[in-house]
């Protein structure tokens, strides 16, 4: 059989115990280290699970599919995602690969940032389509997110925004001379996702996302304890003037909020303010929301 | 500590590593009834908790919040959810009902249908809203959700459809004379869900839903083994004429493609197809989706 099993977002005791069950299974467990970054390391994995794993970069889970799968018809092995397997990446190329080698498939399901995004109070019924927004360079500074933000916005729904990670990136003297040295992770914060928001807003002007009147909420390891997790919700102009820690450790997503808000919504993710009256007055003067006040 | 816990789609192995400790630790238990059907009983998982739940139903959770926190200040209380906490009901009312009591909170997530529909191969990216169906009377028949699927579909966008179930009904005369006699639960069917969208779009014709020509997958126990989860897809008028037991047990979930359709996607669902032929020839011929034959 082969097992690809969804890690969840925060540590090791995120898998579920049918997850856990068929890691103890496995005689070769594969950990896919590019779609996502857990907040544990591999060897802490590695403790709890009592079993070594192999890192699987993107070549390898693209490109060496048939050597993760090999043998997977008389015995089990495994491929750990952060996540859910079918998240923000699928997984079909595998799998695919896997059925048409005959091999037993079993996916095991777990919270990914598609879902767990909830955790900022907003109705996942109404959030459109999910946008990626990359590192922009002097260069190249790709705007599509913004059509998919104001076609949700269009509709009133909210968009939840995955930022940027930047793992095992050459520099272009390391990558020009074949050099396998890699530059430290990057990883966008808020204010940098807001800022960049705003630079293709000057540019399109269709007011989809205005510092003073659009609401948006940050959010941070979803799904840690309160010393991990952070949630801020605010303007953007409140966002963008924040420090970066205040946002806490990184993966970081970013939701604009759509106009279709319910009172209970805005009370939510109130907690969260950094302004709480300017978060109000916002959602009752700009948003149309009925507050009591 | 108020833990509100993910109990993820198919059964008691699909908690999380983390949400057992919870469990072990907490000292009065709920198990919420009605926004989702686990596929096990509750004595299953009380086995395998070696603890009791109180079954808490929607009045309970939405008019007796402050008894289900009672002493939650002072020892751990844990609310079940199948699903995750924030899927496609919010439990917003009661956190915050807790936080005004001061009382701490932690929310474990897990997989819920929201994320877990990335199952049938669609990337999860392109889903637009998701969208509620509910049973048709004679006398009432609302469509809202007809609007909310042709906002996806004039964007490419999939759509998730969630299927009314009736647990916990009365019927008119028990109702009438105030006797606390339920109806047996029922669950909406695919075949029974496709013909409520073809009724609509035979008044509205705006040709979003059009039986030869419209792509869906219907998917019911997402997570569960071979015997359990049952995918399948085919155009609404494939859907429409399979026989019931096609798409296994309830609870049942009905994916309407968009026209954002790569074709990987389509290769992948395509194991799922009634009608393999049929299902490739619409995916190029309808939606323009470049494959190789």
């Amino acid at each position: 059989m082969f097992y690809i099993i969804g890690l969840g977002l925060c540590d090791e005791k995120d898998i579920t115990v049918r997850g856990l069950e068929a890691v103890k299974s496995c005689s070769r467990i594969y950990l896919e280290a590019y779609t996502s970054i857990l907040m544990v390391d591999k060897s802490r994995l590695e403790a709890f699970y009592e079993k070594p794993l192999i890192l699987a970069d993107r070549d390898m889970v693209e490109t060496e599919s048939d050597e993760i799968l090999r043998g997977a018809d008389k015995e089990n092995v495994g491929l750990l995602v952060v996540g859910d397997p079918f998240g923000a990446t699928t997984h079909a190329d595998i799998i695919l690969r896997a059925r048409a080698l005959k091999i037993p498939v079993r996916v095991i399901h777990n919270a990914s940032i598609m879902n767990a995004v909830g955790a900022c109070g907003l109705q996942l019924y109404n959030f459109g389509q999910t946008v990626s927004l990359v590192f922009f360079t002097d260069t190249w500074k790709p705007d599509s997110f913004y059509d998919k933000i104001k076609e949700n916005a269009d509709l009133d729904m909210h968009t939840l925004i995955l930022l940027d990670i930047k793992v095992k990136e050459q520099n272009e003297e390391n990558l020009a001379r074949g050099r396998k040295i890699y530059e430290p992770p990057r990883y966008m914060s808020i204010p940098q996702a807001v800022s960049q928001l705003l630079e293709i807003e000057s540019l399109r002007q269709s007011e989809i996302l205005v510092p003073e009147k659009t609401l948006a909420i940050g959010l941070s390891r979803v799904g840690g304890d309160e010393s991990q997790q952070k949630i801020v919700s605010g303007t953007l102009a409140d966002l963008a003037t924040q420090p970066a820690e205040v946002f806490g450790e990184p993966l970081h997503s970013l939701v604009i909020v759509g106009k279709k808000l319910h009172h209970l919504e805005v009370e939510y993710a109130q907690q969260y303010a950094v302004n709480a009256t300017n978060w109000r007055n916002v959602a009752r003067d700009v948003y149309g929301c009925a507050l009591d006040d």
